[in-house]
């Protein structure tokens, strides 16, 4: 028996672990897979095809280190022969760029299509779902891991705007459905595996960031809908073993603990919070926007001839962004690679538009005071400003197409190109008017504006705007910037963007998709505060034929056969006679059924005619054909309301005890029933809105 | 309506905001007075009595930057006339030190005997209680308040074995309480005053140890019985304004966002996860301890005459404490002090003994590298056994007195002595086999190992294994000292501590506590596996006499009135006769005592004989007195539950739904009732326990 707890106890760890193995590996293997393909893009490493452009030039051994070039990496204008960098190298790289990427797109598509159609988007939502009790079948299985896996690599290289962050979560959490399968506790228990799953979802954020902490965070305050305390510290093993695991294979050559590390470390001054609360604002009202667009865009394609063509979709879609794209050089360059450029610090090294200041080249510590922008800053300006607009309306339209697709690293850019627009506004405000008295304690011998930081509060704030995280967007932005001190800028941008999105719309892009797919999910963040009560909700109303139930010891086994043809009730009140309507249990549709196929075929005797008894004893004697017992597939004990319980109360118990029905009674006399739906449907209700147009389609 | 919403919302942001700034600036009050009065012991500003030694000596305005000495600052034997220091000031300082420390703890023990008994302990426990829906009045009173800050400063300066971090969150949550009444929404329902409470435990943490986010996931961890999530982000505000009060006090004169900073960055190797983890597994053996003897002492305490003189057993404590921790440095200097000093690397100006190596003064960066230790530093290692048993035990003492005190920094200190003596013995065996090959990779040129390093991960252990703490206590450490980088070997001796401290007892010392005192607290954090029903648990028992009910139309006033002298049940179930026992709702004693007394005031013509209707409608025409109607006292949504129903989903529904008792059905009938005490005897009762002996005491 010790040994049985042992065992016990040591699976739950042995479970977790291996997920968070598996999870970190895939997300190397993916990140590999992206980086090899985006380059294949661009060029082709001639002797090894199979390198990437970095590891490429490392392995040719060039001895001059240019950025740009090296001797094994041919770019596909040189592939198709031409060698100088004029006019028509860049008509030639340019088409490659687009072809190599609707290719990509295309083929993720397929892939979705033919093998996993659970594999697009990016399965938050239908996790946040399945969490909350609803099951999905198919949904975490070994075909939607593998599609999603190589989908994802595909529809990053191909240069959409979509991350792979969101989608490393469902990729995670596959694993954890799979893996619980070797784990008898785990596999065959529903609310058991569904610890697991919590605890998969935080590794998938936590490789995906590098943030074990935000990860379980993010888990227990977005995706987890009942998160037992004890699971939290397995959480946080499986996430760091993720972590841990990612941080060995280290596939982009770098310290990925820290995904956009900020080098600096100046302080920031109370004016700044005037700048940084504006952002705040933006980036929510952007995230509530981008909200708004992308769930009419989805409600149109649902309802239009468009969702008739997906893989159609998904190739122009993928024509129009590479092709607006390319132009530019802050879209053409991977994505995170943009915001990690853009939260940095222009050190004496970064020669590029972004950084051309007119500094004071003799000293070399001048880079770390702020001076007159040049005018490849103006440039950059103008460059970072279309990207905005390309990329806040281009995922619009992204976000929802099938193919696999994330939400997290789109955000960011557009809020980080936003907060570095204002910061680098805030810089030269405060370099211009250095001896207003506005400014003055942030100048002592230089002025010091950080427009890294802004960027680095706008990506917060974005996406804060469009996810509605709160303590877990803080912290995933810590552990991916290492920026502990700024602590008050990220949170009170992270408020800001939190108050102005919830006032323009409640929900977060997760819940609002869950909305319009009609997933059976009741959200445990909203309060309800109405006074209505239990008998306003249940059914029948007043005007409905009367509930349809089966009595303990009267009704035949044809009467039973004819209810259960009927009707289309998952399950069915047992009740002590249709006069008293006293409650006994509550059969589901599935183990009659059962159990009658079975009483036909087996047990002799048993015929249209024979009476079935929920009751423990059967009076002896009878005349008549033999009586059926199904006492053992009765639930004895159902969960039971009184028709004057208010529904905040039942609404609690709903969402606390994982309720599916409850059955309403009065004086232990059955009433009616409310089921899960009819809760949902009371609530779209009482929100003014029109619950058949939304639920369930 | 609006408007109103707005204010709704604006309230609770306002209250934690107040609480939280509240909180920050009680604790640099406290550490402020604390701070002086710990020097006091010491010596006096001769001048200007009320600075401290460092602010004395900061405005004596010294050129001579001499640590020891300043001309303003004069130790007590200073003042008695000895200048020498020689054996005569030290017999005077001696005895000052005790005479102080006596004085102090004597005043604290008089403090809350005579103003507020509740404001002794570290008030976790009773925290813990209110926050899972128990009533204690007065516990979070003003008083209370007042009496534990004044009493916290005097027990710490007294120099007993004991911190104020723990009663950091009793005072941040009497703030949370006082600030509710503030609030109509808060103050008045008891459900939202607890969400307060959360916060304000969260805001209590995060002065303790100036860390917001550990704060909160403490609050959530350990402290917080229901924590709906939309309290997590106001917690983290409360927590973060808490935190930047106190660091805009700054009552340590440094940042105090980072308590115990770490300035090293060394990596740690693979092998060294060896040591870690028997200094994990140390802890837990520690922490389990700790637990066993302290709560023999204070069960000893209780139950024998040694409960009835509590101020003579402060005063015996503090005796022996001060009498024993004068000779050895590490155990007079303060505790925080001293943890800080053990975390730290030795620099290259460090010359106590601890930091005596054989050095190469030449290199100054040879500190940087581990090498034979001198004699001072094997005198150190004495002195610092000495204090980790003198400290060991006398914490077991001190804990549970009548004073307020904290475990945090006592158990901390007792790790980080363990891990300091076990890394420094690391370091030697390191140093003194560096061509083995088990140690090859640690010693490229200079062998690096941190003994510092190793005394944060015992104080990691210890403090899991005395709480039991996960994720928070992860948390906590690195914003404690700011090294994020060794997130594996926290990890790992947090997990060690915890599975080796489970295995020789479940409980932590906060619920350990909980269960000594008797408190009805159902425990949320353990299984319930057991395959008992209702039936086995409610009342009456099988030879009971039946349950005592009320008649919803039959009864009469004399009749409710004798039952209710009779019985001391708080409430009574109401049916619709005795014979059918057909629930119709719950009535509560208090109400039905307080209805019948309005009515036998108020109403005329009631009068013994009177009936007494639960029912809509009273049946006209009848003869007799006055009929009294109760209905709208009438509880007609009371939570039911079938006899066969599982009791792991009774105790479920306990935890979640906050449920005081149940009333328990078979088809419609009323047959028992099932309170949280008899939850809480049948737990104890499947563990083998006696529950008698334990509980409600």
């Amino acid at each position: 028996q010790y040994l049985q707890g042992a065992h016990d106890a040591w699976s739950g760890w042995m479970c977790v672990l291996l997920v968070g193995v598996f999870a970190g590996a895939l997300a190397g293997f993916i990140d590999i897979g992206a980086s090899w393909l985006s380059d294949i893009k661009e060029g082709i490493c001639r002797d090894a095809f199979w390198l990437n452009r970095e590891q490429c030039c490392w392995s040719a051994n060039d001895t001059t280190l240019d950025e740009e070039r090296c001797s094994q990496w041919y770019s596909w204008a040189e592939m198709v022969g031409i060698r100088t960098s004029g006019g028509g190298a860049y008509i030639v790289r340019y088409m490659f760029y687009i072809i190599w990427g609707c290719m990509f797109a295309l083929t993720a598509a397929m892939f979705v299509r033919v093998f996993a159609p659970y594999a697009c988007g990016s399965g938050i939502p239908e996790i946040k779902t399945i969490l909350s009790g609803f099951i999905i079948r198919g949904y975490l299985g070994k075909w939607t891991l593998l599609t999603k896996s190589i989908g994802m690599m595909l529809s990053v290289a191909a240069g959409l705007s979509l991350g792979k962050e969101g989608p490393y979560v469902h990729v995670a959490c596959c694993c954890g459905n799979i893996f619980s399968y070797l784990f008898p506790k785990y596999g065959s228990n529903e609310a058991k595996k569904r610890e697991v799953l919590s605890a998969a979802s935080a590794a998938g954020v936590s490789v995906a960031f590098g943030a074990p902490i935000g990860g379980v965070l993010f888990s227990l305050e977005e995706v987890s809908y009942y998160f037992p305390l004890k699971t939290l510290w397995r959480s946080f093993f499986c996430a760091l073993a993720a972590a841990f695991v990612l941080r060995a294979i280290n596939p982009f050559g770098n310290d990925h603990l820290v995904m956009f590390y900020i080098e600096y470390n100046e302080p920031w001054y109370p004016q700044e919070l005037v700048p940084f609360m504006l952002i705040g604002a933006l980036g929510g009202l952007y995230g509530s926007l981008f909200i708004k667009l992308n769930i009419k865009w989805c409600r149109y394609r649902k309802s239009s001839v468009l969702g008739k063509y997906p893989i159609i979709e998904v190739l122009v879609v993928a024509f129009v962004t590479t092709l607006l794209s390319f132009p530019n050089p802050y879209t053409r360059m991977n994505t995170s690679e943009m915001i990690r450029m853009l939260v940095s610090r222009c050190g004496p090294e970064d020669t590029y538009d972004l950084c051309d200041y007119k500094r004071n080249f003799t000293d070399p510590k001048s880079y770390m005071s702020s001076t007159y922008a040049g005018d490849g800053v103006i440039r950059a300006l103008w460059m970072l400003f279309l990207a905005l607009i390309f990329k806040g309306i281009i995922t619009v339209f992204t976000f929802g197409m099938k193919v696999p697709s994330g939400l997290f690293i789109p955000s960011m850019a557009v809020g980080a190109i936003m907060g570095r627009i204002i910061g680098i506004g805030m810089e030269q405000l405060v370099v211009a008017h250095r001896d207003s008295p506005l400014f003055k304690n942030m100048c002592q011998s230089e002025c010091v504006v950080t427009p890294g930081l802004y960027a680095m509060v706008g990506a917060a704030a974005a996406l804060g705007g469009v996810t509605r995280m709160t303590i877990s967007l803080v912290v995933i932005m810590f552990e991916l910037t290492g920026g502990l001190q700024y602590i008050v800028p990220l949170m009170l941008a992270a408020m800001a963007s939190k108050w102005v999105g919830d006032a323009l719309g409640r929900q977060g892009i997760y819940d609002a998709h869950i909305r319009l797919n009609g997933y059976p999910y009741l959200d445990n963040k909203e309060e309800f505060t109405h006074t209505t009560i239990a008998a306003d909700v249940m059914r029948p109303r007043r005007n409905d034929p009367p509930l349809c139930v089966i009595t303990q010891e009267s009704m035949t086994l044809e009467q039973i056969e004819t209810i259960l043809k009927e009707t289309e009730h998952n399950g069915f009140p047992v009740v002590v006679s249709l006069e008293s309507q006293y409650l006994v249990g509550f059969a589901t549709r599935k183990d009659l059924k059962l159990a009658i196929a079975n009483a036909r075929k087996n047990i002799d005797g048993v015929v249209s005619d024979s009476v079935v008894y929920f009751t423990n004893q059967i009076p002896s004697g009878g005349s008549g054909p033999a009586p059926l017992k199904l006492r053992k597939i009765l639930d004895l004990a159902p969960v039971t309301i009184t028709d004057q319980t208010p529904m905040e109360t039942v609404v609690e118990m709903f969402r606390k005890l994982g309720l599916r029905q409850t059955l309403v009674t009065v004086n232990g006399r059955l009433l009616g029933i409310i089921t899960k739906k009819d809760v949902l449907r009371h609530i779209i209700q009482l929100q003014n809105q029109d619950p058949d147009s939304i639920l369930f389609n």
